[in-house]
């Protein structure tokens, strides 16, 4: 590991050339530097935390100055919520066990990952985790160099003027994640013509029925508003605005949920006892809420005949993260299910199970929404792509045919 | 199936559209319009023979005006070669059946292969393949059209000014596959922001040890030296320079082929006693034949010092495509195998054993030299992708973690 001061196109060779010492090494050297990276964090803890909240702290003087902070950014950046260094340290061991869930902190998951999978990997942080980013760096940088893992393997940048150089390399670079907003993900994309793992946002959408809607649609969109698996769009079916909605929508307001709603979902609301108390949370959605990602205590809520009008919206405006249906009817959750075209499609269950650690993965480096290589938690098999090998006592291709004397390939299924 | 004459927005919206119909038929469905195509393409053998002679016949005269005419190009033209319509049908119903080997004509392969992943696409031909192209699609187009496939699930595009429209819907299109020569896969991949499965050209090199090397090494460049897992490059380890090389040598220049020696290679070919009377087949290698994808009977040939020197050089000068080592040593070929980054690593194997047909894929849409989403021959698992399905009983994130009366998440490893 690296902090690097090379050129880009010298820290991209550096990294190629590194992958392939990395994927040589034996799983035991791999997990060995896993371990290094694991008991170097914890050495550090004091320090590290030290360095987050000097983040933290910049972020919130640029919010009285006037900068945009949101709620989310400082979910994300603050690594002294309960619970989350450990959580970054558990995913470490999680990786290298690969038995365990946890989840952790991105440049701690992201090492550990690419050393797991025999990959080399340029991290750049965002600008807000700058001291996080360097001291956490610093301690796997000591713990790598202790190891058989070459230098080159995980190189850090920390100026933003790189980018554009690196993402010019796609003769040593196999795959970009950009991890962040929409905007990002668009840039990134126009930018390079490297595939790029898209981490976009999440449109998550949720057609309630039964009476577990209100929990799971609570829990979808308030359990973490920050992130990209909350749910944003609520798409009610027409026969359920005077049933189930009115509970749903009361358990929302009541935890603060500002509701965006298409016209009948609001005419439906004005009739309930307890609109009343909450006039300035139910407000007219506008057509872009429903292609919106909130990130925050916000809802649109859109108002569907059935099934098909709700499967054609998703596909249509979804980000093809996760799409759930709350149902009773196995036949319309199956419909549904095979129909929506996103990476995770749930009945009766929360978006916010979209997750690598809630799938078991150990950890994850983002969640994507394309069709290509992975799709939906991307863990270390998501970063994995295999090889063919042939081991022959000098078969040539012309000894196979049709003509006389020729062999046949036999293809059988071989039991796993 | 249609021939398109709409937008390229409007094809790939439709298209888009369609693989979401497709992707929710049964695969009785799916398979009865694989056995319609297969059917209409057999009824229609004359036709389509008569409109493939016509685009024979084109690309002779143009060749007689000097318009340069590779054997390659029409190796791959001429459907009416011994075999091949028999093999394109082959191959329709092996997609179908998924169990037997086959190879197949592009445009059916690729329809076929569509079909049955449940996947739109939009094709274009090359300019060279005109009336072929015409003739298929027509007879796919009609068969099609009595069965539940969508008609925007196929589409075909004759016209070349449509593909920069076409590169630039990626809202719409998950992949594209160019199928061709270096040049025609790099203006691809630099004019997109969509994924691109790289069918680039196969720099395959074998390095060769023991005495099945020249049946090997025949093999892989003289087999269909039109194919892109022909042998481009001949790495000679410098031991086996007057021991093994110089019968690989004879066999190669009786074969016909044109070798392009590094000095040492050169020299020791020049004490053997066949040499004189190929003294034309004998010529020095330039730079750039490292680099080359000849598809035609001509060989570079280096000589290296040992495997370490063999895998850098492929490493940086190779295509990632197959590379195959000769060596009586189990190690020296483990090593080779995992060193090599490539699609596809074999030991004492001939190069041409990478291909879709011979890996039991029933036919394939190209070999891939990325190590993103597929890599190697990519058949019809290559071409597919997984979803995340969540069947639940109204389960929340939020009742799970580390505190009081909190769930936790089971990972077990289940028996497949």
């Amino acid at each position: 590991m690296s902090m690097t001061n090379a050129s880009p196109a010298d820290a991209a060779r550096d990294a190629k050339a590194a992958s392939h010492v990395l994927s040589t090494l034996p799983a035991s050297a791999r997990n060995e530097a896993l371990t290094a990276i694991y008991a170097g964090l914890e050495g550090a803890r004091d320090e590290i935390l030290a360095a987050n909240a000097r983040d933290l702290e910049a972020a919130r003087r640029q919010a009285a100055d006037g900068a945009p902070l949101s709620q989310s950014l400082v979910s994300r950046l603050d690594l002294g919520r309960k619970g989350k260094f450990e959580d970054m340290l558990r995913g470490i061991l999680d990786v290298r066990d690969l038995e365990d869930p946890g989840a952790s902190e991105v440049i701690a998951n992201i090492a550990s990952l690419a050393v797991k999978s025999g990959n080399s990997a340029i991290l750049k942080g965002g600008k807000e985790s700058t001291e996080s980013f360097k001291a956490i760096s610093k301690v796997i940088s000591e713990a790598l160099a202790k190891t058989q893992v070459p230098n080159g393997a995980i190189q850090l940048v920390t100026t933003r003027d790189v980018i554009p150089q690196l993402l010019d390399l796609d003769q040593y670079i196999d795959l970009v994640i950009p991890r962040g907003g929409n905007e990002l993900v668009r840039y990134i994309k126009s930018s390079t013509k490297i595939p790029v793992l898209g981490h976009a946002n999440g449109l998550c959408s949720i057609r309630p029925t039964p009476k577990m809607a209100a929990d799971v649609i609570v829990d979808s969109k308030t359990n973490y508003p920050a992130a990209c698996n909350s749910l944003e769009t609520l798409l009610v079916q027409e026969s359920a605005l005077d049933t189930l909605f009115p509970a749903a929508a009361e358990a929302l307001l009541a935890k603060g949920v500002l509701l965006r709603c298409d016209p009948k979902s609001k005419a439906a609301l004005a009739k309930a006892s307890f609109a009343s108390q909450h006039g300035d949370k139910i407000v007219d959605a506008k057509d872009a809420d429903f292609e919106t990602e909130f990130l925050a205590l916000e809802l649109a809520v859109k108002t569907v005949v059935g099934l098909e009008e709700a499967v054609a919206h998703i596909n249509t405006h979804g980000s093809k993260h996760t799409d759930a249906i709350l149902t009773s009817s196995p036949e319309l959750a199956e419909r549904f299910m095979n129909s929506v075209d996103a990476a995770g499609t749930y009945w009766n269950a929360s978006t916010r199970m979209a997750d690598g650690m809630r799938y078991g993965f150990g950890t994850e480096v983002g969640i994507s929404t394309n069709k290509i290589h992975s799709r939906g938690p991307v863990g270390l098999e998501g970063l994995m792509i295999y090889k063919y090998k042939i081991r022959g006592r000098g078969q040539v291709a012309g000894a196979y045919g049709e003509g006389d004397g020729k062999k046949h390939f036999l293809h059988e299924r071989l039991p796993l």
